[in-house]
C-alpha cells in the first residue's frame, strides 16, 4: 500500500472513525484503525465491537485528487499514534507507505515517521446490515432528536434496556424515548419512509448515540437509516455508522403522559432554568438534589434547604398560572436537564399532583414531551 | 454586618482570594473566606496557612458608590458557596446582612440565600511583613519572571528546597533561579530598589509563585515586594499576597553555567519546538522522553525510538551552526518547557558536550537563561 493524501481530508477522516476506537480492550487489533486502498481511494475503518465506524475519502472531490494511489493494499494503525502525528504534522501532502512487516512510513515534510502496524486480516469485519426497513432523516434533525432524548437513558446496568433510546416508527412518524423510571424524554418528527413501514422496540445503546451526535453533521442533508435484526446503521455521505441493538423489550411508556391537569403554568425556559439552577446550588448539598416548588397564584416559591449550609428562596413569576395551588418536590438536576434541551423561550408546565408526573413541553406543541416524576415530601 | 454592594465589585475581589482557600484542610474555618467591614469598605481574606491573599473593596471609586455600609462587622462564609452563589445571581447590586449565629442572609433581585457563616474571630490572622527590604517591579514583567522560571522547579517533596524558586537582588538587578538538578531556568531584570538593599537565598515556594502568577494583572502598574524572615508579601492595588518562605540553603548554580563552547545552533524558536514535539510522540513511550540530537554542519537529525510503537527521523535545518560536530541525547520535555517559554523568534543554543549542560538563549541577551543537562546515551 503507498498513497499520496492530502492531510486535511486524512485527518478528518481519521477524527471520524476514531470515535469508535476503544482503549479498553484486550484485542490489539481494536485500537487501531484499518485502512484500505484501491483505486478508488482510501477506507477507514474502526470498532470496539458496540459500535462501528466506516468512512471513506474519495480519490477525487470536484476534480480535485485528494488520494493519489501508487499501490493499492491494506494496514491497520495505532489509531492514537496515527491520529497525533497526522495532527502535528503541518504539511499539506502526508505520504503513507507500508514496508516490510506492516512496518508503516508515514512522510511529511522533512519529518519521516515509521509505525509498526498490524495486520489488516486480523480487523474485524462490520456487520451487513441490509434489508428493506429504511428511512431518511435531515442529519440536523436526527442530531436534535438524540440530544433532546439520549441524556435521560439510565447509566445503571441493572436494567440494560433504560440504558438505550427505543426507536419507533409509525405512518411517517419518527419516535424517540428514553427514560430511567424517574424522568422521561419523548421526541417526535415526520420522516420520509415508506407508507407501509413500522418499526417498534429498536433500543439503541445511549453511548452509540451519544457517539454518533457528534458525528452526525450539522447541515440538511438526508441521511439513510437501515435497521436490521440486531443491528442499526446511519448512512451519511462517505461515512457509515454501526450499532448493535439492545436485546429485549422496551416498556410501553404511551399511558405515562397523564391526560388532565389540576395546574399549568406557562414560564420563560431560561429564567425558570437560572432560579433552579441557583436553587440546587444548596440542593446539591443532599444527595437527592431536591428543590421545593410552592405554586400560587401570583407566584412560585422555589425553595431549598441544607442543613450544613443553608437554605434558599427563589420568588420566581411565572407568564401564567392556571388551576389549583400546588406543593411539591423534585429532583433539581431532572428538571435542568430537560429544560437545557428545549431551544424555545417559553415552556409550558402541566401538574396532576404533588406525587404525579409532570409534563414539560412547548405550548400548542407535542414534538417534545419530558416527563419528570415529583419526590415524595418528609 | 450589612451591606449593599456592586455585584460585580464582589465577585472580583471573592475571584482573587479564593486562590488561597484550600479544598483539603481539617480546619473548617480555612475553607472559608473573612469578610470584614468598616466604614471605608469590605475586606476580603483567605489563607491555607501557606500563602494568604487579602483584597479590598473602596466603598467608593471614581466617586461612583461600591459598598454601602449599613453596619460594620465581619463574618466567614463557606468559600465555594459563596462563590457559587455570585456567580450565579445576574443582579447588579447584592445585598449582604449578617442575622444570628452566624446566619448570612445574601439577597439579589427575588433570591434569598441564607448561608450558615462561622465567626470571623476563629479565622487566623494573616502575618505582619514589615521591614525596610522593599523593590518595586512592573506586575506584568514580575508574572513573566515567574511564568519563566517556576516550570523548573522540582515537584518532588524529597529536596524540599528544589520545589522553590530562589530570589536574589544585587545592584538593582533582580534574578529568579528554578531546578530540579537536571534542567534550570534563570531570569534577570533590573528593579526599582534601594541602591544598597541586596537580597539572597529568598526560597518562594513554586506553589506560591504559580498562585501569585495568577493573582498579577498583566499591566504596568508597580507592585511592591517586601521580604522578611520567613515571608514574602507583594503588594498590588487594593491586593496583598502573603507566602511563606522555605527554609535552608539554596545550592550556588552561578557556577553552573559553562563558559566555553564546542557547537552552537541558531534557530527559529517554534520549528524547533515543532519537531521535538513531534518527535515526542513516539518518544515519550519510553519513560524517560529521550530524544537524540545529531548536529552536522548542514542540519540536525532528531530521531526517536520505541521498541513497541516505531521509530521518528525530523530533518532540521537550523539558521546557523557553529563548531564541533556533535550528538547527544536529552528529555524532550525539558526542552519543549524551556522552548515555551521564549517569547523570542529566534534562539541560540550552545553546547559544550555530549555529557555537559547546554544552554538556551536568546542571541546577545543573558536576560533568560535556560540549562538542560543532557542524558547518557547507551
Amino acid at each position: 500500500m503507498k498513497i499520496f493524501i492530502q492531510r486535511n481530508a486524512l485527518l478528518s477522516a481519521i477524527q471520524h472513525v476514531q470515535k469508535a476506537v476503544t482503549s479498553k480492550t484486550t484485542i490489539p487489533v481494536l485500537s487501531g484503525i484499518k485502512l484500505s486502498v484501491d483505486r478508488n481511494g482510501l477506507r477507514m475503518t474502526a470498532t470496539d465491537l458496540e459500535i462501528g465506524i466506516e468512512t471513506f475519502v474519495p480519490a477525487y472531490m470536484d476534480d480535485e485528487e485528494i488520494v493519489k494511489v501508487e499501490e493499492e493494499g491494506s494496514i491497520v494503525l495505532p489509531a492514537r499514534y496515527f491520529s497525533e502525528i497526522i495532527r502535528k504534522l503541518p504539511y499539506q501532502q502526508i505520504e503513507l507507505e507500508v514496508k516490510e512487516n506492516y512496518l508503516t512510513t508515514i512522510c511529511g515534510g522533512t519529518s519521516e515517521f515509521n509505525l509498526l502496524g498490524l495486520d489488516a486480516e486480523e480487523f474485524p469485519r462490520l456487520p451487513q446490515v441490509m434489508g428493506d426497513r429504511i428511512f431518511s432523516i435531515s442529519s440536523d434533525v436526527f442530531k436534535e432528536m438524540i440530544r433532546q432524548t439520549v441524556f435521560a437513558t439510565s447509566t445503571e446496568e441493572i436494567r440494560p434496556i433504560l440504558t438505550g433510546v427505543v426507536l419507533s416508527l409509525k405512518d411517517g412518524l419518527l419516535r424517540l424515548v428514553a427514560t430511567d423510571s424517574h424522568r422521561l424524554a419523548q421526541r417526535e418528527e415526520t420522516v420520509e419512509a415508506p407508507a407501509d413501514l413500522t418499526l417498534s422496540n429498536v433500543i439503541i445503546p445511549g453511548k452509540s448515540l451519544n457517539e454518533l451526535g457528534r458525528l452526525l453533521p450539522d447541515d440538511d442533508q438526508l441521511v439513510d437509516i437501515v435497521v436490521a435484526n440486531n443491528q442499526i446503521l446511519i448512512k451519511m455521505e462517505n461515512t457509515q455508522f454501526y450499532s448493535r441493538l439492545i436485546d429485549g423489550q422496551y416498556p410501553d411508556t404511551s399511558r405515562l403522559f397523564p391526560t388532565t391537569f389540576k395546574t399549568s403554568i406557562l414560564v420563560n425556559t431560561k429564567e425558570l432554568y437560572n432560579a433552579i439552577e441557583r436553587a440546587s446550588l444548596i440542593a446539591r448539598e443532599n444527595n437527592n438534589n431536591i428543590v421545593r416548588f410552592m405554586i400560587t397564584p401570583e407566584q412560585i416559591k422555589i425553595t431549598s434547604t441544607s442543613a450544613d449550609v443553608g437554605k434558599v428562596t427563589e420568588t420566581f413569576i411565572p407568564k401564567e398560572v392556571k388551576g389549583e395551588e400546588l406543593l411539591l418536590a423534585f429532583n433539581a438536576k431532572y428538571i435542568m436537564d430537560a429544560l437545557r434541551v428545549f431551544d424555545a423561550e417559553e415552556i409550558l408546565v402541566e401538574f396532576t399532583g404533588s406525587m404525579s408526573p409532570f409534563i414539560l413541553k412547548i405550548p400548542g406543541e407535542t414534538k417534545i414531551m419530558q416527563l419528570v416524576l415529583p419526590i415524595r415530601m418528609n
